[in-house]
C-alpha cells in the first residue's frame, strides 16, 4: 500500500494526484477496519480524507500548522504524520488517540475534543507568529456543526482583524452530529447552491475574504484552492463541499448513525455488542417524550447531541415542536431554557457532563440569578464513563454545586430518578439539575420519596453508630457494599443518601454528631470543590472526623476506569479498610 | 415636566410625537442630573433615549416583552414603567437597581447584567409563548458592542428557526465600552453607509428578516419602524443608527470615558471624588507597558474592557500590535490566549473576576489540558469591589482553582504582585492565573520572593503554636489583624500567605499538625468549593479543627460591604472571638 510508505507529509509531496487518489482509497480500507473493530467517529474522518491529503500535499507541516477542530477528523492527518502504524493492525489501535495530540507527533498542535474551537486556537499561533516575526501558514479546519458554537462565532469575527496570514477551513458537510441547526447554515446552502457566489455571505459579512470549493472531495480541486491561499497576506475562508461518511455506503445514508459509533460489523453495520438492557439515558427519553404528550408546556432542549440521551429521529419527529436542537450551542441552550421558563413552559436541557461547563456564566448570571425554574439533565457525569481528557465528565459537581440557587440533586436508582424528574418539571421555586444515574438502570429497594421541595434533607437509609457514610449518587451502591464489609467486621456503620449535592443537611449532620466519631462522604467525581468538602468544612471546628472519597485534581487521559478508581481508593475493600484502621 | 405625570406606558401612548419629543429633553435632563450625583452608565442610556420612547408608545408592555441585553441602557424604560420617581431626587437615586429587575416591575422579566444574553432570554420568552399558544410580541434590545459575544451570536442563529414573532433592535451605537472590534462591526458600518441595503448583511447571513433605520435618535422614524414590524409573524432585526451619550456634549465626545462614570461635574466632566493613589490596575497597566517594551513576545489581551485595568487609549496606542483587543468575548480571549503562549508569545489575559467565569470551558480545555503558558490577570476579585448581583466577584475561586493545571495564586502586596506577575509571563511550565489585589496598592514590609517555581509552598510570615491563620491575598492584613487582636489575649497565631489558591501544601501543614490545634482560613471570596475547603478536607481525619472563613453561598444585590462582611463574620474582632472560644 501506498500508505505504508508515508513517514511523514514529505512523502505525500513526492505522490502524483492518481496516487493520492488511489491512497485515498486505502486510508478508507483502513478508516473503516479500524472503526469497525475499534470504535470511533466514523463520518467525520471519512469526509475529510481527500481535503487532509491536500493540506499536506500543498502546506509544509509542521512549520504550517493545520489545527482541528474537535479534532474528531483527524486520523487522515495522524496516517501522513507517521502515526499510521496504528491503523494497520488491532495490537496498535490505541498507539494514538482520537483526537490531535501533541504528544504524539510535531504536527498535532493542541489537544482538542470539544467543538468551536480552532479558530481562536490557531488564531492564536498566528498572533504568535507575527509577534515574534516568524512566518508560515496557519490553517483552522472547522466544521461537521462546530460553526454554530459561540467560541467560532467569536474567533471568526476576531479573524477579521488579524491582517496576516490566516486560512480557515471551512469543512461542510451539511451536517452536526445530527443533522444542522440554525440559521448560518441556510446560508452556507445558499453558497453551495451558488458555486459561493451569491452576494449574502456569513464569513464576509464577518469580515473575512473568501473562496469555495465545489467538489471538497476531490484532491486536484482541492490542491489548486489550497495553492491559491497559501502564503496569503490576510485571513481567508476556504468553503469546501465534503460528504460526510463518504466511501462507508451506510455512512453516507444515515449520517447520524454513523457520526460516531462503538465496534461493528462493517458489512451490516449491526454494532458487535448492542446495548441489550434499560439505560438511564433510553428510559429519560422515553419518559419525557410521555410525558409531552400531558403536557404542552415540556420541552426538550439539546445542544447538538440528541443521542446523549437517546433522542432518536423518530422521537424528535414525534415531540415535534416540544423538541428543540439548537445546534451545537450549549450557551444559548441555558439561557433559552430559562427564558421558557420564565414565560411559565418547563424546559428540559438534556446535556453531557463534559459540555455542561461551556455555560457556566449561562447558568450563573442567566439562570441562578434569576432563579426561573428549568430542569437541566447533566448525563454521564461520573468517572467511569467518558475517558478521553478532552470529554471527562468529573467536574460538573465543583462547577454547578457552588452556584446559588440551583439545586442539584443526585438520584441513586431508576424510580428516585424519576420522581425527581417529574418533581423538577412542575417545580417552580428554583432551577434543578440531576445527575442522571449512569449505566443500566437499577431498580429501587426501599421506598422513593416524591416530593423534594424541602431542601436538603438527606435520607437516612441505614441508621448505625460511629461511622456514618454520605454515599451520593453513582456511588450509593459503592456506599452500600462498604457497610456490608464492615458489618462483617463487627461495624455497623450508618448509611447516607444524600440526595441533594448542592445543600448542606445541617440537622441531620449535627445529630449524626451525637453518636458518631467519623463522617465518609463517596462522590463519583472531582474530589476538589465537591460535595465532600462541605462536609468536611461543616465537621472542621468539631470533633467529628471526615473521610472524603473522589477523584482527586487532575487530567487523565484513556484511562481503564477501574485502574482509576482503584488508584483513588474508590475501592469498596480499600474504603473499609481506611475506615476500620481510623476507628481504631 | 411631561415624565413625571407617565405612571404606565400606556401614558406614552396619549402623547404627541412633538410630547414625546419634549419628554425625551426632559428624560435626558433628568439622566444627566442623576448620574453626575450618582454615577452610572452614561452613554448607552442617553443614546437610547428615543427608541425606549417609541417602543412603549407602539408596543404593549407587558404583555409585550421588552428584553435590554446587558440592561445598562434601561433606565429611560424604568422611568417610563412607573419607576421616574428614582430619576427625580438624590434621595431616591437607590429605589432602583442600574439593570433591569423583575422585582421592581412586571415590565422587567430577567435581572441582567452580562452582555449578549437578551436574543437568548427573549428567545425564550418567544418560544413558551409558542408552546403555551398565547400571543404578543417578544423584543430583544441588543447592541453596545454584545454582538461579538458568542452567546449573542448563537442566539442569533438560532433564531431564524423559530418561525413566530420576535423583533431583534439592534441598537448600533457604534460602540462597544471601548470602540468596537471584530469584522462584524465591519459589516453594521456598511449597512450604515448603504441605508442598510448593502447584498452582504451579517443578519440574513444568520437567516433573518432585516430592517434599517437610519435616524434611530429620531421617535417618528422609530414609531413607523415598529409599528410596521409589530405583530410580524417571523424573526426580524430592526438595525437602529443611534448616538451614544446624546445630549451630553462630553459624552458625545469621548464616548469611551462615558460609557459609565462614578459621580461627576457635569460642566467639567471632572470627578467629584477623584483617586488620587497608586491603584493595582492602573500599577498593572504601567508596568506591562514597560516590559512590553524590552520584550516583543508580550502580548496583553483584553475583551472589550481595556479600563479594568486602566489601558487607556493612549497605552493601547504606545503597545501596538502587543494590546489586543478582541470585543466581548471572553470565550476567544482565553482561547487565543493559549494559542499565542503555544507560539511562544507571552499573552497576559486581563479579565474581571466576574466575566472570566463566561470562559470557563476555555480555561480547562483549551489553555489547562494543553497546559500552555499564558497569564490571566483576574481583577477586582473581592467581596468588596462590585456589589450588583450580575457583577459579583466572588466566585473566581471556586471556579478557577479546582481546574487541574492552573497555578491560582494570590499576592498579598505591591511588590509579590510585580514578582509573580514578572514570574509568570516568563514560567513556561503551566498557564497561572493571578488574582489581582484590590484597591490601592500596598508597600511590603518583608521580602518578596522572586521565584515561585516551587509551586504550592506557602509562606510562614510568622511563627507561634496553637492556632495558624492561612490569610489568602486580600485578606492577608485581615490574618495580621486577627493575629494581633489574637497576641492581646495572650495567643500566639502563626500567621501563613498561602500564595497559592490552587494547591494544598502538604509539608507545612503536616508541620503545622504537631504542635497547632486549630488552622483557620480566611478567603475574599466565596467560601464553597473554594480555598479553605481544601484545608478542612486535608485536616479531615486528624486531630487539628479548621475554622473556614469566606462569604456563604448566595446572591447578593447592591450591598454594603462591610454590612455583608460583617453579617458573614468576616471582621477580625469576630475571628479573634470564634478562635479563642474554640481554644478554649
Amino acid at each position: 500500500m501506498i500508505i505504508e510508505s508515508i513517514a511523514s507529509p514529505a512523502d505525500v509531496k513526492r505522490l502524483s494526484v492518481e496516487e493520492m487518489e488511489k491512497m485515498a482509497v486505502e486510508i478508507r480500507t483502513l478508516l473503516i477496519e479500524k472503526l469497525s473493530r475499534h470504535g470511533g467517529h466514523c463520518g467525520p474522518n471519512l469526509g475529510m480524507v481527500e481535503a487532509t491529503i491536500a493540506m499536506h500535499y500543498v502546506f509544509q507541516s509542521p512549520q504550517d500548522k493545520i489545527v482541528f477542530d474537535v479534532s474528531h477528523q483527524s486520523y487522515t492527518h495522524k496516517m501522513l504524520t507517521g502515526r499510521v502504524g496504528a491503523f494497520l493492525k488491532a495490537e496498535n489501535d490505541d498507539d494514538v488517540s482520537g483526537y490531535s495530540e501533541p504528544s504524539e507527533s510535531e504536527h498535532d498542535h493542541f489537544i482538542i475534543g470539544h467543538t468551536s474551537t480552532a479558530v481562536s486556537l490557531a488564531g492564536g499561533l498566528a498572533k504568535g507568529r507575527d509577534l515574534r516575526g516568524e512566518r508560515g501558514n496557519v490553517i483552522a479546519v472547522v466544521g461537521d456543526g462546530s460553526l454554530s458554537g459561540g467560541e467560532a462565532l467569536e474567533g471568526l469575527d476576531w479573524a477579521a482583524e488579524l491582517g496576516s496570514n490566516f486560512i480557515i477551513v471551512v469543512n461542510d458537510n451539511q451536517m452536526s452530529i445530527a443533522e444542522n441547526h440554525g440559521g448560518l447554515y441556510r446560508n452556507l446552502e445558499e453558497l453551495r447552491r451558488t458555486n459561493g457566489t451569491c452576494p449574502n455571505n456569513l464569513f464576509r459579512a464577518m469580515g473575512l475574504d473568501y473562496v469555495y470549493v465545489e467538489r471538497g472531495n476531490d484532491i486536484a480541486a482541492l490542491i489548486a484552492a489550497f495553492q491559491k491561499v497559501k502564503d496569503i497576506d490576510h485571513p481567508i475562508v476556504v468553503h469546501i463541499n465534503t460528504l460526510k461518511g463518504k466511501g462507508f455506503a451506510l455512512a453516507e445514508k444515515d449520517k447520524e448513525r454513523w457520526h460516531w459509533s462503538a465496534p461493528f460489523d462493517k458489512e451490516s453495520g449491526e454494532l458487535l455488542h448492542p446495548c441489550t438492557v434499560e439505560t438511564y439515558d433510553e428510559l429519560t427519553a422515553v419518559h419525557l417524550l410521555e410525558l409531552m404528550g400531558q403536557d404542552k408546556g415540556i420541552c426538550a432542549i439539546t445542544a447538538g447531541t440528541p443521542g446523549v440521551w437517546n433522542w432518536t429521529p423518530e422521537r424528535r419527529k414525534a415531540a415535534g415542536r416540544q423538541f428543540v436542537d439548537v445546534g451545537i450551542a450549549e450557551e444559548h441552550a441555558v439561557a433559552l431554557a430559562s427564558g421558557i421558563a420564565k414565560a411559565g413552559g418547563k424546559p428540559v436541557f438534556g446535556v453531557c457532563s463534559s459540555f455542561i461547563q461551556r455555560a457556566y456564566d449561562q447558568l450563573s448570571q442567566d439562570l441562578c440569578i434569576n432563579d426561573n425554574p428549568a430542569t437541566i439533565l447533566v448525563m454521564w457525569g461520573s468517572l467511569s464513563t467518558m475517558t478521553d481528557v478532552t470529554h471527562l465528565c468529573h467536574f460538573d459537581i465543583p462547577l454547578l454545586s457552588n452556584i446559588p440557587n440551583l439545586v442539584y440533586l443526585a438520584p441513586t436508582n431508576r424510580e428516585e430518578y424519576l420522581a425527581m424528574l417529574d418533581w423538577s418539571i412542575n417545580y417552580r421555586e428554583h432551577p434543578v439539575a440531576i445527575r442522571v444515574p449512569v449505566g443500566p438502570t437499577k431498580a429501587a429497594t426501599r421506598p422513593t420519596a416524591t416530593d423534594f421541595s424541602a431542601l436538603n434533607r438527606y435520607e437516612v437509609v441505614e441508621q448505625g453508630r460511629d461511622v456514618a457514610i454520605l454515599a451520593l449518587g453513582n456511588f450509593f451502591s459503592l456506599g452500600e457494599r462498604v457497610c456490608h464489609l464492615l458489618k462483617e467486621q463487627g461495624v455497623h456503620a450508618t448509611l447516607v443518601n444524600p440526595r441533594y449535592i448542592s445543600g448542606i443537611d445541617g440537622d441531620l449532620l449535627c445529630r449524626l454528631s451525637e453518636d458518631h466519631r467519623l463522617v465518609v462522604t463517596l462522590e463519583d467525581g472531582a474530589l476538589e470543590g465537591g460535595f465532600g468538602e462541605k462536609i468536611a468544612r461543616y465537621y472542621g471546628a468539631t470533633a467529628v472526623r471526615t473521610l472524603c472519597y473522589g477523584a482527586k485534581k487532575e487530567f487523565v487521559d484513556r484511562y481503564v476506569p477501574k485502574d482509576f478508581l482503584a488508584a483513588n481508593r474508590l475501592v469498596d475493600t480499600m474504603i473499609a479498610e481506611d475506615i476500620v484502621g481510623l476507628l481504631d
